[in-house]
């Protein structure tokens, strides 16, 4: 791991890091906020959108202003494998920026695009070591992210609860089989194989996995994305099917931008605080 | 004037908005946060540095946040003239993105580079447009800014007590004359007269003009313009000269990007509401 960048912030330390990822196969750069004093009470994952690296959220969401008045590390992974030898797609919806939290089986994104195993097998350890302690150290682990970053968050939580013990998502894609974009890019990155593609669709996650805990999602009414791809609604149906607590609160006029991540991400650091602490 | 965007944001309204200027003779583009209700206690204009549009701080400097616990309004006007028909440079210290808050009187850059008057005599008229109100209703302003912009509220402060009962800075462009930037673009605005750079030199204005109130700056000391280009230390020596109260604070580690204005956003956002409020 090489630090490619680092500066005070909100009294913590903002660190961009790069390393040659084993899972991946390539370069991936990552970012982290470490609070004053460098021991973090909890660590949150925020997992980005399709065409974002770590910088948007880092930049725009507010949340390490939120984190340092927790005491909580923040940590922005890429969206995906990146480089001239990783294949990628003229549309923004598939290859570079839009890895979806899955293990492709299918070339050209096979063996690249693994960011799952990313977030889960790899990230973890580095975050360990980059707060200087031992992996069986970590500080309770949160994870939330925005729109197909939030189906990373909801899908992740459930298949690894071991990982995870809160999750939370902004504009999540809540249904990936239901969601047109979903529904371009199971079978280009995993095959016809409906079965796996269930396995990458929060909705059907909770009847199959379920998650032993609380959700909050924020959703926003004027979001351009609402009715084609994200679906909120399909995640509140399941909710109640399976009895899940999911909070989703929708909110009239805000649209799918960093000013409506913005705008609840204080609400989603204290919610992940307050589970993280318990 | 035409919206060209909006949506809600920390329970107001964040909305872009474009009008044909009578001062800069082109198109502008400009933004506002409104807070909920519609009636602000206050108006902050945030003025941006080098290269910036009225989207860097609007996106990335937590401005909203701070502003919507205050009752706050916060306006995010571009930097320059901008368009085909705008003179340029090569130089991102020139030309468009550049404007430096003064009136070109040297020809290509008159006579659309005119950004002080632009900010002092156009826009509070547009601003008491968009919140629905008479100008002579306007809420109390102040004036703020980052760099090219700090040395902006500082001098646009000086020379318009009338305009802005408070001024605060961040990283500021301290003494335009003694800064890098300063002394390549103030003669290439306003040719080789002294006495005109020095109307735009905020250290030397602390004596010309004075500032009945006090000043907030923040300066990181990692800012790698802070020798050649900033030199708050000028800034200090006027104040300490002049008897004007300037808290200069200054900050290890951090450096010149929106991590550093977003560490110390909601101080000055404080700092003017409760001056602006009296």
């Amino acid at each position: 791991m090489q630090t490619i960048a680092e500066t005070q912030m909100m009294g913590g330390t903002h660190r961009v890091i790069r390393h040659d990822s084993t899972i991946t196969q390539c370069s991936m750069d990552w970012a982290i906020f470490i609070p004053e004093g460098g021991r973090p009470d909890s660590v949150l994952i925020y997992l980005s959108g399709l065409t974002c690296t770590w910088e948007n959220a880092a930049t725009k969401a507010g949340a390490q202003a939120a984190a340092a008045t927790h005491n909580m590390a923040i940590v922005f992974p890429d969206t995906s494998p990146r480089g001239d030898n990783v294949a990628d797609s003229p549309d923004y919806w598939l290859g570079q920026g839009a890895g979806f939290y899955l293990t492709a089986t299918v070339a050209p994104w096979a063996p690249h695009f693994a960011m799952d195993r990313y977030v889960t097998e790899e990230l973890p350890a580095l975050i360990a070591a980059t707060l200087g302690i031992d992996s069986t150290d970590m500080p309770a682990m949160g994870v939330t992210g925005h729109s197909m970053g939030g189906h990373g968050a909801l899908t992740l939580a459930m298949k690894h609860p071991h990982l995870f013990r809160s999750v939370s998502a902004f504009a999540p894609i809540s249904a990936a089989t239901e969601s047109g974009w979903g529904q371009n890019v199971l079978p280009a990155y995993l095959g016809d194989d409906n079965a796996a593609h269930l396995e990458h669709d929060a909705a059907a996650l909770m009847a199959t996995r379920g998650w032993d805990g609380d959700i909050l999602v924020d959703q926003g009414l004027a979001d351009s994305f609402l009715d084609e791809h994200l679906k909120p609604h399909l995640l509140a149906k399941a909710a109640e099917d399976t009895g899940i607590p999911l909070t989703l609160r929708q909110h009239p006029g805000y649209d799918h931008s960093y000013y409506f991540v913005a705008s609840f991400m204080a609400d989603h650091v204290a919610f992940h605080a307050n589970r993280l602490a318990a």
